[in-house]
């Protein structure tokens, strides 16, 4: 079979090693002559899966053992209303938006909680960057502050983690979550969905810190509510089994690669050398500054609309899959998530070269 | 292998020949080099697929064009919520109660509107079964009546659809959808868990008149409100693409057994036999009335605990699997839907025979 690389925004990539697994024992798991799908969520077999990918998770990430991790549905958009239906006691909270993600999560947010909204990227910056985060004095004021640590559409990451003082901060990490290490301990909520670096689409996780967990909104549905679902080992109802499953296998692959710490290391390394070749390109460009630039998703546009479209067609018919940018802001976009090898980055500079030597 | 059958009231068995192809294709789904886990939900294969899925879907249970078909994430206990998010514009909301789920949905109805609980088990029947459910007068006064035909937990099974003439009727079909035929246009909505008859864990079915998309309550999270979803095709965020693919095959999958009309004989065929060999037993015995007996969710008790539990363990070591009834009602229960073959009915009857000769 050709060698494929698929640099999907989500549902992206998931490790080989993994599909594999899966694939061997789909119809025969943990020797019970049945499918992981086919098993109760409430019998020991899947309770033992259950509790081990907690401790794998918790292991890998470095998560205290003041917080609970649930596993939910939803994604994260279905997170943008329980944050809020969960969190809210003052009644206000403070978003801080770099793109689209965060924004949406604002507007979902307003539906619940009265919203303060400040743009974080830097009016002065030439190129897109985000200014300095310090909220130490004002976020004890709110229930929370929300903000989106990547922004998958435009290729912002914000590395710095917002000062809040005594305020919670909650995070948005559907695109960061296991891709570099992280100080959990700084952190009230993380949640994100499954889809880009835990496994694939329709499961949802949410890491609390445990004093947040108490009564939700009397409107909360059930399903969401952190405390009912703390209290249930996130089965209040049939979880995402097989979801959950993969998310088990992808938590044992990265422990057995090493851990976060040399995931990050490799990300970092993929990053560098594609954006160093965008960097001495004659014909690709990318507009974010350096300290800002994602390390998951490489945004890169030729200037010509048109060669954009020709890119991305091309790309394609030599196996470099979904490279198209997002609609609302066209161009091209490389996501590069943990699954994505070296290789897949060496085959698109290789055609990116090949391409700029024809066109530019 | 030696083969097992699992009894599993869900997540259930799934069909062997969809496990099967859904094994062969897991990492090169369509030709494309890559599973069908890792494409965008957003690209022309997996927009195809769900598309073909709506229309099998529709041919299968003869879903009329007025009617929408959303694919969506929280389980049924989601919808709990989700209804009467939707639904309330008069503010109160008709409920039949005929066991565990149908009061769980009432519970949780309460938190958004004035909820009217009518118990429609027959006080007066020796053995459990329902009344005569006509509410064709009082209907009207309601935004919707909501009912569950099939009650996993007591293995209660509604088959009269209840009248409520210009009323809307709301049905949790979880235990039903595509057991049996039903007259989709007796309802407004018809919703189910996928993990009995559908597919996998993980992914929501709703059916619903399009005159009954509206205007949602104000909280109602993005995600759950059906006038979005329906607008974006349920992809107003990332959906559980790989059990939205599994639920594709089983469709398929059913149409070429003939449809529903011919699964339904089956199920009926797998029913008798059981119930007919529990009625002429000297030790097992079943407490519902025969016309409410479920199809799908056999229960049985040798009116001895110790004996109920030795059965449960010996069945198991002889390959039949979660025959343990619900743990709020003990005995046992053998949930035998689409995908259980008549074989495991003959297995199972089989070693109750066996059980029954040196026990009683």
């Amino acid at each position: 079979m050709t060698q494929v690389y698929n640099f999907s925004a989500g549902p992206a990539m998931i490790p080989q090693a993994v599909l594999q697994q899966a694939q061997q024992e789909l119809m025969n798991w943990n020797n019970l002559g049945v499918s992981v799908m086919e098993v109760s969520h409430r019998g020991k077999p899947f309770i033992d899966l259950a509790e081990q990918s907690d401790k794998d998770l918790r292991a890998l990430y470095g998560i205290p053992d003041n917080y609970s991790i649930l596993f939910l549905q939803g994604g994260a958009k279905g997170q943008f209303s329980a944050i809020p239906m969960n969190l809210t006691k003052k009644g206000k909270a403070l978003y801080l938006t770099s793109g689209h993600w965060s924004k949406m999560a604002a507007a979902e947010g307003r539906k619940y909680t009265q919203v303060t909204e400040v743009d974080i990227l830097d009016p002065q910056s030439e190129k897109t960057a985000v200014t300095e985060l310090d909220f130490e004095n004002v976020a004890e004021q709110y229930d929370y502050v929300h903000y989106c640590p990547n922004e998958t559409i435009s290729g912002v990451e914000i590395f710095d983690v917002p000062k809040v003082g005594n305020g919670v901060l909650v995070a948005d990490m559907s695109s960061t979550i296991l891709s570099r290490q992280i100080d959990i301990s700084k952190f009230g909520v993380i949640y994100a969905g499954a889809q880009k670096n835990l496994g694939p689409s329709g499961i949802t996780i949410v890491i609390i810190r445990n004093d947040l967990i108490s009564i939700a909104m009397s409107n909360t549905p059930q399903v969401w509510d952190y405390a009912v679902q703390q209290k249930a080992d996130s089965m209040i109802n049939t979880p995402p089994t097989f979801a959950w499953y993969l998310c088990s296998l992808v938590f044992k692959h990265l422990l057995a690669l090493g851990g976060v710490g040399e995931v990050e290391k490799q990300n970092i390394a993929k990053a560098q050398k594609l954006y160093d070749f965008i960097d001495q390109s004659k014909l690709f460009s990318n507009v974010v500054s350096p300290q800002n630039r994602s390390r998951m998703n490489v945004t890169f546009v030729t200037g010509n609309p048109e060669l954009d479209t020709k890119f991305v067609a091309e790309a394609l018919e030599n196996n470099l899959q979904a490279l198209k940018g997002h609609k609302v802001l066209g161009g091209m976009r490389a996501s590069i998530y943990n699954a994505m090898p070296m290789e897949g980055i060496d085959a698109l500079i290789g055609f990116m070269k090949e391409f700029e030597e024809r066109y530019s």
